[in-house]
């Protein structure tokens, strides 16, 4: 039987913990399937009477002890449950489509370590990749809450436009290389919402740089590519 | 011919400027030859008479027309230059080697790009993978201080173990999940040399971790890929 950590006091953050994802779990018991559960039972090779550490993406990581296994599926009852609070709900990030499937990938999963929980990815007036995929994106967002060891899971929405976007109620930064002001001249408060746009390889074009309301920051003297720009940003601005 | 832009006022960070590389140019003359030649040659397709951007990596950019161009080389006249001052001189970041080439490529173009000088990849007792690849990490260099118009080469070295490496006069901040030191509790000073050692997957282990005069740092509650932690660490001390 896999050593059991102490979750409770928070101390589940060891190199080898392995965390999975399912959306099947209450306060009692557990079902994991899918690639998850083949990842349980066929790589890790979880047996029956182990101990796993389990997460909804709401807020919750369960200990729960595996009482049947069979082909695909997994069953476990759960022993205890920790609760997190949720961190950054009033961050937005707008993230272009990017060129490369690399750098996006490279992105997102950097984005949801970080802990940002709301992503839009947006088909920018100068994107050249454009149009969404959600569930390449969502593989992506599960595998980095499991890495990260994190109770939820960020949102991650595709937009064909920016201006399809409500950004109502939001404090709207776009970062444009040609601003004035820094980002350290914005002081970023817990009860306000913020949403930080980015622009894509050649940059946002001019109606989507005049949405009503935004405030223009310049990042850098230097001229980062879209995915640096976006990760040295949230870098700065959140705390983890 | 191409448009010039006015180099001096420092607004060449225009999202279509090329910059290239050389070691062979000084205030009067440049060569370019190998792979960049190729690249402005047959790639880009500059003619005898286009200005041209350079950089011989120690911190100068060049605007030069060129001469002359033969099937490799390309040589031209300076125009003008503009002189970089150093910065972020006062960080060392040392990185373990990676398993994931991929991870490691990213990594450290994001490191150039923020600005990072002096980057040392050591194989860290837990590091899967061994060895230098100074060749491949020197390409990446390049190719990104051009992606982000820096006038600096910055120095990649490698080596094969931490104990190897002279340490006197560093403030030497090793980061670590266990620490109980946050990051945002250190006051970095401009004329204080920094050393800042991450771990590979595994961690550091006991050996690396008792380094004499280093200050233990917690970056996260969360458990970060080594070069996520990397990136935001840096992100967080580095000023664009």
């Amino acid at each position: 039987m896999k050593e059991m950590e102490n979750l409770s006091s928070k101390q589940v953050f060891l190199s080898d913990t392995e965390l999975f994802y399912t959306e099947k779990v209450n306060e009692k018991s557990a079902e994991i399937s899918g690639e998850e559960a083949n990842h349980l039972i066929n790589v890790m090779r979880y047996k029956v009477g182990d101990l796993v550490n389990l997460t909804d993406g709401k807020g919750k990581i369960y200990k729960a002890k595996l009482i049947k296994i069979q082909k695909n599926t997994a069953w476990a009852e759960v022993v205890e449950f920790v609760e997190y609070q949720k961190t950054n709900e009033n961050i937005r990030v707008f993230v272009p489509n990017l060129k490369s499937k690399d750098r996006m990938r490279f992105l997102i999963e950097k984005l949801v370590e970080i802990g940002i929980l709301n992503i839009t990815i947006f088909d920018s007036k100068r994107s050249i990749a454009k149009g969404g995929n959600n569930e390449k994106w969502e593989k992506i967002t599960i595998a980095a809450i499991k890495q990260s060891l994190r109770a939820f899971l960020p949102n991650v929405y595709f937009e064909k436009s920016l201006a399809k976007i409500d950004f109502s109620n939001q404090i709207v930064l776009i970062f444009d290389q040609n601003a004035e002001t820094y980002l350290s001249e914005i002081m970023f408060e817990n009860d306000k919402n913020y949403s930080l746009i980015f622009g894509p390889e050649g940059g946002l074009d001019e109606s989507e740089m005049n949405l009503h309301n935004s405030t223009k920051i310049k990042l850098s003297n230097y001229r980062l590519r879209s995915e640096t720009a976006i990760i040295f940003a949230v870098s700065k601005i959140i705390n983890l």
